[in-house]
């Protein structure tokens, strides 16, 4: 932590401007090195100043602007210079080899923000929050992100953490005094604590599931005959959104996926093509992977044919609906400009279960496609993300939680058991162990090292 | 004009950070509008504040550093704001689009410099000059852009037509005085300064083939026989610089070209493979092909199998050599590790013209590498680059200078033929016509639309 970092803080690739980012104890002496302008010394925190930077040899590199943030008032809390160059490549790469000849070492993944969790400007949750704001995909998740970032689920964990250090330091100092068996914590008290606590960090842990879906996108499955008109109906969802549209890597090439941002909301559309009834085996194996995409997703879109007859409809639904028994099913009748589909819809009422929707639209028609958007919003169900809303998305604190929720459980059936003061403590101790992982109170180089891995350099 | 414009002026793609950059009269208000942090009205230029930008709603969309440039002390000479952001692509969107919501428009490309020459704040050249920067590709090509950016064509361009001006200025108050038969401009001067002038004029255009080399790379085609080493050769040189080796795009597949950096020059190599003496038809349209390549290229990297018999080399010297008149031919005997190459250097001395260079190398030795290096650098023969050299790059330039130069070159013949004034002044007026037309003093919409095309937007 006693050198000086420094790294391209902007993406990868030519623009018009890049920036490279140096922090640590020497950063205005090294960058002073390098520098033709105001004398850096002089210069204020929070102020930019055009220069130029030099090679070793004091032929000017390019021309930049200079920013300056004086520690602690800075994001790693150390002092920071920013350089904000022309967006060459080329001219990137020999601004950090000056740099890195003038005493700076390249900084690895996620070392700004590892310092910043160093020097107290964030915890740990806070500094993982900071890579989920970069890979945002939309409005509810860029919000959890930066909630997170500005220690929101910190605070609560702060708070429980507080409370349950009061109770165990109480019965642990009943220890002191075992052979009077006094008991300084009123057992009444602890469980009632005990209780509220499993289900603040239960009701964490549950919100992981939204968490997930709000992160990475809830999965829409979209099923239906061939013919159903399925195609346009995915085009014309994704027509609206096309900017925010896009493939996600590693999927199986016979199922497509696509991300969209609806109602500030990210779905995960799922195409599951080509299922219909068929006696071919080959067919059928395609078949039941469609199948198997419908059990991951959460909602499931039915595009039904309207002009379809109902027997055929009623065969398709004994095929589908066994798939949709912990799913939100929205059967979407299609082709209202072609037929009176009333007769599909009274169908369809008889068949599905009470909590499903039947929307009928012309996927041709934008209003009936925005109606049903709508309607994919509401079944997504989603909390409302507001500026302090707190919603687990990360799996290492789901895990962290899970376990902090099974040692409350346990101290909860201890204290209900009348076991004695130091067995409690113990299952609250690893309560508070896990707790504090989170937020890194609790860690170790293994749980950084791998944090930090997943972050880009420059951040 | 009077509109305020906004772009990304980062790269492309997710990163650490992003810069969205506002340019405009309106820039301080409109930014405002969507604004949670310091007064922006009270900020002082150049400093740099930590805030959020929020939506139509006031919802917070992320945390930003602002950085106030107040015109004209800016790039533009507008009101500048910058606004670095989480480098999210989501975020980074998000961000234009609420600032597109609250007043400003989506800039087009190169929009932000073409303000800055409308302000006055740089000439066309300099301008042009940005978009080079930011292509630039070695230490060469960077300082050329950086000087003509920071004016030293513009400098020069400036001082001819300072003096041309007071020459057909004289020129033409004869005309007033016509029936006089005086002359204000002494023909001798003047018959020197257009002598002068198109000297210089002229040795501006010549420098723009070397000027071309520096921006584009120096053409080097590889050359030889299949079995000469010529891939280890080529894979060695590229290696030292891995970091800088890239593809150029729109190559033919057959003929490899990478292009590298040495001793601060770029190079284009371009790797002729196949050249052997055939009589199939087809392979023979092949080494044509690798002909017309050698016929581009600047220097000749003839590789030679040290161990070959001399018969051979001198037969395959008789189909390269013709190739080579107005060439630097570098001899690369190669495999001095395998086999005493003194009887190859004597026969080569004898075959090759003086001006050649031989180098004997193993390719596998490093030392060898860097040799050979150092000697291709030599044979760029490239003018030195300092800080205030003008070579022109721009074929723009080149091809407006070429114009002045017959300009002038016509001036230089009337006033040897004794022609009156206003006949020479109407030469010297094209002259300064396109001299004009390089910074910029005489323009068109459809010259400056043509030039700003080119720029990637949010420069």
């Amino acid at each position: 932590m006693n050198d000086t970092i420094c790294a391209v803080a902007t993406p990868q690739g030519m623009g018009g401007i890049a920036v490279v980012r140096v922090s640590g104890p020497q950063a205005i002496n090294i960058v002073a090195r390098r520098w033709n302008g105001v004398t850096l010394d002089n210069m204020k925190s929070h102020t930019a100043h055009l220069g130029q930077v030099t090679d070793s040899q004091g032929r000017m590199l390019d021309e930049v602007v200079i920013t300056l943030y004086r520690g602690p008032r800075s994001f790693t809390g150390e002092d920071v210079i920013e350089l904000a160059c022309h967006g060459s490549v080329w001219i990137q790469q020999q601004l950090l080899a000056t740099l890195i000849d003038a005493g700076c070492r390249m900084a690895t993944g996620g070392e700004f923000t590892r310092r910043a969790v160093a020097s107290g400007r964030m915890d740990l949750s806070q500094a993982e929050a900071v890579a989920d704001v970069i890979a945002a995909q939309s409005q509810a998740s860029a919000r959890l992100a930066l909630n997170q970032m500005r220690g929101g689920l910190s605070r609560e964990l702060a708070a429980l953490r507080e409370r349950l250090l009061h109770f165990v330091a109480l019965m642990e100092l009943e220890l002191d005094f075992s052979e009077e068996d006094v008991e300084f914590a009123d057992r009444t008290q602890v469980t009632a604590l005990a209780q509220e606590i499993e289900q603040t960090i239960g009701g964490l842990a549950d919100s992981f599931q939204a968490g997930n879906a709000i992160k990475g996108g809830v999965p829409v499955a979209i099923v239906g005959q061939t013919n159903a008109g399925k195609s346009t109906l995915l085009n014309a969802l994704l027509h609206d959104d096309r900017a925010l549209v896009s493939d996600i890597h590693g999927t199986t090439r016979d199922v497509i996926e696509d991300t969209i941002t609806m109602g500030g909301t990210l779905f995960r559309l799922i195409d599951t093509a080509g299922i219909r009834h068929s006696d071919d085996v080959i067919e059928t194996m395609g078949i039941e992977r469609s199948f198997r995409k419908l059990d991951e997703a959460q909602i499931v879109l039915w595009v039904i044919d309207g002009t379809a007859p109902l027997a055929d409809i009623e065969e398709f639904s004994q095929q589908i609906l066994p798939h949709c028994n912990d799913k939100h099913l929205v059967a979407v009748v299609n082709k209202t400009d072609l037929a009176d589909v009333q007769p599909v819809e009274t169908l369809l009422g008889r068949l599905l279960p009470a909590d499903a929707d039947v929307v009928a639209i012309s996927a041709r028609n934008n209003g009936d496609v925005l109606r049903l958007q709508q309607c994919i919003v509401e079944a997504a169900a989603l909390p409302q993300v507001d500026n302090d809303t707190v919603i687990v998305t990360n799996a290492r604190h789901y895990e962290a939680l899970t376990r902090a929720r099974q040692a409350i459980a346990r101290a909860l059936e201890g204290l209900r058991d009348g076991l004695t003061g130091d067995l409690v403590s113990q299952d609250i101790r690893e309560c508070l162990h896990h707790l504090g992982t989170i937020t890194g109170q609790i860690t170790t180089d293994d749980i950084l090292g791998e944090i930090f891995a997943h972050f880009c350099i420059g951040k």
